[in-house]
């Protein structure tokens, strides 16, 4: 019977679910106060600091780093899983001419959605552990091929075809620019994406959650999660911190910009971040690997995340107001050479991992997410009126 | 300052969310021990059988129902945006081509996420109510026209132009077919339609309301609701109820069938509701819808619910199990001539007016949806093992 069990008494709770526990999660934590966030056991900046991009893929979807021969071959794995599917190539250019407007990540939506049809995903319930690993693995691989192929036809380009012996990282950065990156590059690009692959239980990863626990496919999960990083609210669009920079222009700008925003009531993009109240763990990782290439535009961030910093703690003291992971992320794909309009696509190539994570321990619990609303418009019922 | 308030504390709930509050609405309520749910203030199963499709989905929109005049103006007014923008039209057959193996939403899905872009939907938070209820309207017009292009399509034949001298529920049925179809399938269609455009805080919803709550555009936010509804534990596939009524068969094995389905712990597909505890409001209006065909056909499925009642009253005594709204549902549609692949995208046609309504709604917010998760994974952190 689809019985679902007894109707539930209603719970209050602090209004858009703030800290309220939805799920047990293996898979990573952020620990605010302490300026810290692990992928499983592991200090994610550690991670990103000493391994490659494909042995933290590893940890998420088998939950442990592997060996070297483990490493190898589950490179190999998802290198040979880059190729998008005929339906979906066909697709392409018509996803990439209608998505202009709407910027990059409705173009991703879409191609998702469609790559899920294209591969025949099934239900995550309908299915076993494996077949969601694998799924979820098809469409994450999938992603640096389908972000770059929507962004060079978006500019009359021709999609580069995905590379097998490249790394994660290389392979993205070719395919995008078509010419084999050099290895500064590749390396702060890795680090980046490493860094950003997970972060706590934010609105794309419940979305994802969420989805994935009425046992839809892989697909309609990770088109929904970027459906929700989309929106404004949901952060992760580092070329606002960039912004910024530009905003300010040159060194001896700073204090009189920073204290005219702040005696406005304005944000300043790249500072501040709802869970760390000390420094954000990515932004100190970020900078370092940013200082790795050194030159005016870095020294110029650098000078602009200390006067703002110390204005900051002036002007709002006790509020503990830091860089966040937009501050050096735009820093850092810039010198990596991406454009601006990459940076969120380039954050979503990463998160990916993490949302496919998610789903995959989701459709493990097979429990709908199904909250309740309360009424609070006029008492029904009113006799309808006759016409 | 992107600072969105102090870290929160912990808060427990039940396991998935059940009957926790997540927002205020005044779209409407399901009261369950009543066997009673309405839209604003007015019952929904007597809208269903005294109002036109049009009139109720300007009650979701506008908060009231209209009165001729506005009726007609408003029926104008969304027939005028059935039509598919260019970029959309061009993308159908590639959509439909790849869609088959995951099934019509995997379509439908992709194709409002392609809408949104073809349209240039901004983020809801960009736009005043004016401009998301603008496009909330489009999307939703154009959703029975995507509908059936894409089965058409699937099947080789040319999707069928919208018209707009025909209502709702009459055009759908002509896009469908081809031809127009008799006014007595028209009005069932159309009671089955204005009965499910609502119906609660489901997944599908709270998927739609958690997306709209990061500002992402509508048709993200209407992309993650179908993604959502396509899980096999959201519901709403009334395909399976007739599932039931084919493998009975013939009257004389309703009671061994039932019988043996019960003892065997089976569910019975079409009976039991996670939220009624009484007759559902629905099944009972469809019912009617179904006695006006008559034919052997309904006095069969008559008679399988009576059975199957009292022999879950007689097995399960104290449970309530009542047919749900997929049994009359899926009678209904038969008896319309809709294929069943069509039953749940059809179902879908008309709770686009629900969900958009809870998207411009949700907008009017401005609050993320961001809940918390518990780590319960080794604790952190454990150095990174060197390679």
């Amino acid at each position: 019977m689809s019985v679902h069990g007894a109707v539930a008494e209603r719970v209050e709770v602090p209004r858009g679910l703030a800290g309220v526990v939805v799920t047990d999660t293996r898979i990573g934590d952020v620990r605010g106060t302490e300026g810290f966030y692990h992928y499983r056991q592991y200090s994610a900046v550690d991670l990103a600091r000493s391994r490659s991009f494909e042995d933290v893929w590893h940890l998420f979807v088998h939950g442990e780093l592997p060996d070297a021969d483990r490493s190898a071959a589950f490179t190999a794995e998802t290198a040979a899983l880059r190729r998008l599917p005929d339906g979906l190539r066909a697709a392409l250019p018509v996803i990439a001419a209608a998505g202009g407007r709407s910027g990059p990540l409705a173009g991703m939506r879409t191609a998702l959605s469609l790559l899920g049809a294209a591969k025949g995903f099934a239900p995550v319930y309908d299915i076993d552990a494996g077949r969601r690993r694998r799924d979820a693995l098809e469409a994450t691989a999938a992603v640096p091929t389908l972000l770059t192929a929507l962004h060079r036809l978006g500019r009359g380009l021709e999609p580069v075809e995905p590379r097998t012996d490249l790394s994660y990282a290389a392979n993205y950065l070719y395919m995008l620019t078509g010419s084999e990156p050099d290895g500064e590059r590749v390396r702060a690009l890795e680090q980046y994406l490493i860094s950003t692959i997970d972060h706590g239980f934010n609105a794309s990863t419940f979305t994802a959650r969420v989805i994935a626990s009425t046992g839809a496919d892989v697909a309609a999960c990770l088109a929904g999660a970027v459906a929700a990083l989309s929106g404004p609210l949901h952060g992760g669009a580092p070329s606002r911190a960039l912004d910024t920079l530009d905003a300010i222009g040159t060194a001896e700008r700073i204090d009189a910009w920073v204290r005219e925003q702040v005696l406005a009531g304005e944000r300043i993009m790249g500072f501040g971040h709802a869970v760390y109240r000390t420094e954000d763990p990515r932004s100190r990782m970020l900078r370092e690997v940013a200082q790795r290439f050194g030159g005016p535009r870095v020294d110029f961030a650098v000078a602009v995340e200390r006067r703002v910093e110390a204005i900051l703690a002036e002007l709002k003291p006790g509020r503990e107001l830091h860089t966040n992971v937009e501050f050096y992320a735009g820093l850092v794909m810039e010198l990596c050479g991406l454009p601006r309009e990459m940076f969120t696509p380039t954050f979503a190539a990463a998160r990916v991992v993490g949302w496919s994570a998610h789903i995959v321990e989701q459709a493990e619990d097979s429990k709908i997410i199904r909250p309740a609303a309360r009424y609070t418009g006029p008492p029904a019922p009113v006799e309808v009126p006759r016409r």
